[in-house]
């Protein structure tokens, strides 16, 4: 069975982590992603992180496994115009770039969308479309900087640290993919109201012809320029012109305001506090990192109906009742007072007693896993959260998976992000160009 | 217009952050989503962090506007019986109990699917399906500990720490919401490949009746029995049986371990590294947070192109020869001879002045914004990221927005979430209840 993207198209522009981790979603759901770069060097994604005598990239391998890799000096008339044979076999253009940097080469939404009238051109950008910000280059830490994340996470007395890894590029790939299916599936859906889609389907305007073509390109072209002329024409690879092609924009920016909704929430209504430190500013419950025996361990979320449980799991009952603890309310105001006798209660057995004894009461617990202990975590390797692939110069690789089960239309994990230019000949030969004029692309550049 | 996801009707058992927080999106995009809550006190996120003489959460109000409440007490018969009759007509159902709790309910997804074939049936968990943690509570702080993201959070001789909001709830969700839009994609999709829809739209089938219906339940439960014995049949309400519904399932656990993929790659290749403080532990440029004056500005990627660049805009031009720092590689070879030289400079100036500085030179740059900074940010308002609301019993009142911007079918955010059970008459009403029977109803706590 087939990923629930299959069938989807994606030309892909997008560089370093943001654009690529969201075509990556794409890809593992099914979609056929090009990953389009510049001849010569490509996304310079492929250079980061590259290790061992096959100079493998961990950057390119966890971004753009299952894509295929097609070069293109967009800067070369050749070039472009491979582009604009692409686009109307096309369901999705992404890209990454500064604001003004594809209008400048010819592929604005304005004039894809001519070519390609039921295409989603989606936008992923630093700070978002308008306001003074708007053609500033932004990487995460700078998302995570202006949006406040920054300023919450780190230690209570000490400096605003971000997120230990690229969260704030996790999250705006998220929020790209998801933008993306939510729009594909506004044009394509067969029961979304309406639609030039429903309307067709329901026989309004006399067709019913939604065949589908899974060749790369040509044959379509009369189709679409019948649909911008806003007739109804029988066949054409997609008749996108029937359906509702739209932009969509997010940003790095953007995509970190939203994860901290609730705790802004909370701030705007008038609850003003410090720093999260070990724990969470604002969760008024026990909710802290501890320091073990031999590392650390977490417990979250110990409200009146766990704390009985939670005397007795620390093996300390004679906190249950105590005045300053015994419940919820008194618990906060007094959690300066708790804090450290938990602290050095949690320091006189390892993390994994302290887990067992934890979950042995139902607690909401777990140890602080490093990178190490985590590739080997029981948990993460039934699920698939991380996996081994055979690849094909690395043999066995162990590789991080997704994070979503589907009953019905599987994801999968690709073995390998492709070898720059990798599939230029075969999508070009599908596009209806000769061997002789690949050769001439090639010798002038544009490929 | 309405949003892309205007006509999908949701289910909604969720409780606290990622299962809320993930159709919030659905009904930002426009869905109907009806949150099922328990009478009396309902999801239990209704009472963080209440605020004012209107006890309005900030919680509630970031999770759940422009929803619908209707409450049900799952543990009666007459509640059970609410929900088998608005099975049918929905397109989603999602919660995010642990393991077992939906099946003891009589909800597990066989007995769900039997009333309503073509439902996408959404499940979040804690830890994932398998392995030995499956049945374990989880919050946001475990996630984080367990994943690794911990380890990497935190000043490099300090301890580890979480990332200060809760970024595994929001990165769950997130892929519960992308998780159940692309399983909606696959069902719904015209030009999806080898699914019933897109052989009946090609006329395989001999029907080409996807009529909608925008009542909520009733009249479908005849063409549902007929789908389900096989039988193509003219009309019903949905003929859900005609497409493929499935089973989604997605994990806090897994969300945060993806959200570092080229991270954990990085590692799994070799490259082992300490914590990444005041920047990021793999990435080999300038990235880091600097203290200024009067507070902190961040830096990130610094490569050769834009090194001359960055000496000038930290008037320092004697470093751009140095032969310790004169290219990328060398620099990081220095980067600890390199940082206290910045360090000290940062100190002479405020943060705006080093923004200033620093963007006159386009480098990749920020300030680090508290929220109370951040809540007046020209940029964030631009875009609506953060915008004023007319709450109904709050008055104007500033809220997050959300990431995207679709040109055909924008988004908008509702001003305010709903009372509990607010809308638990209007919607038995429409299942064809009569008011004597919700009375029998609510005496009989069911409702």
């Amino acid at each position: 069975m087939a990923g629930p993207l299959s069938g989807v198209r994606v030309l892909d522009f997008t560089i370093f982590q943001q654009g690529p981790q969201a075509t990556l979603v794409m890809a593992d759901m099914g979609a056929d992603v090009i990953k389009v770069e510049p001849p010569g060097f490509g996304d310079l994604g492929r250079v980061l992180q590259m290790h061992g005598e096959h100079r493998l990239s961990a950057y390119h391998l966890a971004h753009s496994r299952g894509k295929r890799s097609l070069t293109i000096n967009l800067k070369t008339g050749g070039g472009g115009e491979i582009v604009r044979k692409l686009l109307p076999s096309m369901d999705v253009l992404v890209h990454n770039f500064r604001p003004g940097v594809m209008e400048r080469l010819g592929f604005g939404y304005d004039e894809v969308r001519a070519l390609s009238p039921g295409i989603i051109y989606a936008h992923a950008s630093g700070w978002g479309g308008q306001g003074p910000k708007t053609t500033h280059p932004a990487f995460d830490i700078a998302a995570q900087a202006r949006s406040g994340l920054m300023s919450m996470t780190g230690e209570v007395e000490g400096g605003p640290l971000p997120a230990g890894v690229a969260i704030a590029d996790y999250i705006g790939a998220m929020n790209l993919a998801l933008a993306v299916i939510a729009a594909l599936y506004a044009r394509d859906s067969v029961h979304h109201r309406g639609t030039e889609a429903q309307r067709v389907i329901r026989g309004e305007t006399g067709t019913t012809d939604f065949a589908d073509s899974t060749d790369l390109g040509g044959g379509s072209h009369e189709g679409h320029e019948g649909a911008r002329r806003g007739e109804v024409r029988e066949g054409g690879a997609r008749d996108e012109g029937k359906r509702l092609g739209q932009k969509v924009e997010t940003s790095l920016f953007g995509s970190a305001v939203a994860s901290q909704a609730w705790e802004l929430q909370t701030y705007i209504l008038g609850r003003r506090k410090r720093r999260s430190g070990r724990g969470h500013a604002y969760l008024p419950t026990i909710w802290r990192t501890f320091e073990t025996a031999d590392g650390w361990a977490v417990v979250g979320g110990v409200g009146d109906d766990r704390w009985p449980a939670f005397c007795a799991a620390v093996a300390m009952p004679e906190l249950e009742h105590d005045e300053r603890f015994s419940n919820g309310l008194t618990r906060i105001q007094n959690i300066d007072a708790l804090y450290p006798l938990l602290d050095d209660k949690f320091m006189a057995k390892t993390t994994a007693e302290w887990i067992a004894a934890l979950e042995a009461h139902d607690m909401i617990c777990a140890p602080v896993q490093d990178y190490e202990t985590l590739l080997d975590d029981p948990q993460a390797l039934a699920n698939e959260y991380l996996l081994t692939v055979d690849h094909p110069t690395n043999g066995p690789t162990q590789v991080v998976g997704f994070p979503w089960k589907f009953s019905g239309t599987p994801a999968s994990v690709a073995a390998a992000a492709p070898e720059l230019g990798q599939h230029t000949e075969e999508i070009l030969l599908g596009l209806g160009y000769s061997w002789e004029e690949i050769g001439a692309l090639r010798a002038g550049g544009a490929i």
